[in-house]
């Protein structure tokens, strides 16, 4: 969860960074293999480099932190019963964040709706180990995380990021987007499936028709646990990174992408709550959400290379980890009976499918 | 948790390996620093090899399992109601287990007592990223986790293994043993960590006075929250790793010093089972529980380099992570009240304390 920038350190291994969010020492600035290439991406020279950092970045900072007020609002409205409260926090080498969370509501037992915009220097650390150029980076984004009550609601993860890094004269060295948003649903309901898929592509398709069958695709390879068969944690949405301007006006095209996809949020999601939260659940429902949120925690802690570089590199620890679920059950090889709703959903968790055409 | 066999990655990194149990593609044998030198783990020539594989293995592998069935009954007896079900599981590439889960029970909620005598070839690809030398490895070992229901009732983990490597002729190019135990507890009782200590250390004493005191630190070093302020999952125990004999007389020292530490576990724990199990206990205690629970979910997902590499290395999953607590709570930015029964546990797990002198 949380934005991911991957980096290549010297030994070759990838990992990430949890981008916008906790970055502690380590933050990245580098020349790495480009993950996609498409008109989104397409590799640039040096000398291409928008020179125009102040203005994305104070616009860039502006959306998220509307787009924060904006889904909190959204979301407690829904709830009925609980807010979120805000916890301010600064980080000692520059920057801070606004970590928003809502616990014990009505309708989402635990989430968080987290900004943060960070920077610092680039370190001889971070040049020999990790590659990096420029002398200072910047980064700033927005994490979320929604577990609900009701089993029949399905959890929700998504994640926006903006990075640069800056030459000793101040001007941007390298730059980037990356973001996506996941579903993970404890009962199938495809009907709710095409929706968030639908409605997630609608978003990117003014912008390019390949790039949701791409960056869905990438959403399906990265969520998923490899040491349960390549288990996915749910059925998956969107996920891209890496997504850089190569001039001024790919910067702005790229800007609105990124603006399109963070506004579809509550459109995606929204209904699918509206429409189960009133669902009558019973304990057989609350203990398969109880083990899937196991399934969870598993890829969260265990895959997740944004939240285990974010722990590893002293991020603050209460804003990665509010991804975690609530309540949270583990048990010793625990299968679904075959055909039941419970196995249903196991089905499109190892099988990922296409939910729109 | 489980065994851990450090392994010096191409890169320098160190990993570790799941050593006895769930071993998969990935086994290791290799010239790597000492973690420890003692009488018990000096370091030899090559030329100085012990050369009776056989003999060494067949009686570990003898008492690893008698072990096993000592553990069982004797956790099963003191539960009075549930018992262990053994799952018996092949390894594809050599060797296999016997995981036994006890599950519901009145005392115990959920454990695993788990043996697997594994073997294989090293391949090409361990060669050459894990710079491991012979030609064939061997290891075996007892893991075992128990969640007890009663909060007052501390958690335990322990285990014990011995590995080998060989070379073309089928002798041993080198061997070592390694393993401990540590306990988990929700609420401090000061006579049970004092009971628990000086158990482990009355049987290491015979072997060395300076043995317990070296390997309890290495305890309180390896089972803990990095990412929490160094918080420990627990109040430790003994952790051990790498005792190469030097020659034959040094090998039966060794395997008595592994039998005396494996034969003090249940004198280590049962007795605290026993004082606590009837202790009475509400929804607070089951709450505090859950959520130290969650820690100990935190510490063996992300930190506990033998479950992840087991798990990346094809472990069998199911048997690697038998380890996770039952039931579980994560919730944002929990922190006990000072002074309370609940904070007391919190400060010896962020303070660790001398138990015993």
């Amino acid at each position: 969860m949380h934005g991911l920038l991957w980096i290549l350190l010297r030994n070759g291994i990838r990992a990430t960074v949890n981008l916008p969010v906790e970055i502690g020492k380590l933050v990245v600035c580098y020349k790495r293999k480009r993950m996609m290439s498409n008109r989104l991406t397409s590799d640039r020279e040096k000398s291409q480099v928008v020179h125009h950092s102040s203005d994305t970045k104070q616009r860039w900072i502006s959306f998220v932190h509307d787009l924060q007020d904006r889904i909190c609002q959204a979301l407690e409205k829904e709830d009925g019963g609980a807010v979120f409260r805000e916890d301010r926090w600064e980080r000692k080498d520059g920057g801070g964040g606004k970590t928003r969370i809502i616990a014990n509501g009505d309708v989402f037992e635990k989430g968080g709706v987290n900004t943060s915009v960070v920077h610092g220097k680039v370190t001889d650390a971070m040049r020999t180990q990790l590659k990096m150029e420029g002398d200072s980076w910047f980064a700033c984004g927005l994490s979320l995380v929604i577990h609900p009550v009701n089993p029949f609601v399905p959890t929700v993860h998504a994640n926006w990021r903006y990075f640069e890094c800056h030459n000793t004269e101040g001007k941007i060295a390298d730059q980037w987007f990356g973001g996506g948003a996941d579903l993970t649903p404890y009962y199938l309901f495809e009907d709710d499936a095409r929706h968030f898929h639908q409605t997630l592509r609608n978003a990117m398709t003014p912008f390019g028709a390949e790039l949701y069958p791409k960056f869905k695709q990438q959403c399906d390879s990265y969520f998923t646990n490899s040491h349960r068969d390549n288990e996915m944690r749910g059925i998956g949405g969107v996920f891209y990174d890496y997504l850089r301007p190569q001039d001024e006006q790919d910067a702005d095209r790229l800007f609105a992408f990124q603006q399109a996809n963070g506004n579809a949020f509550l459109a995606a999601y929204l209904p699918i709550v509206v429409k189960r939260k009133n669902n009558v659940w019973n304990e057989r429902h609350k203990h398969w959400q109880e083990i899937r949120r196991g399934r969870y925690v598993e890829f969260n802690l265990i895959h997740d290379r944004g939240t285990l570089f974010g722990l590893r590199t002293n991020g603050r620890t209460e804003s990665i980890l509010m991804s975690l679920p609530p309540t949270v059950r583990f048990e010793y090889n625990f299968h679904p009976e075959a055909g039941s709703e419970e196995d249903k959903l196991l089905q499109v968790c190892l099988h990922p499918r296409q939910w729109v055409e």
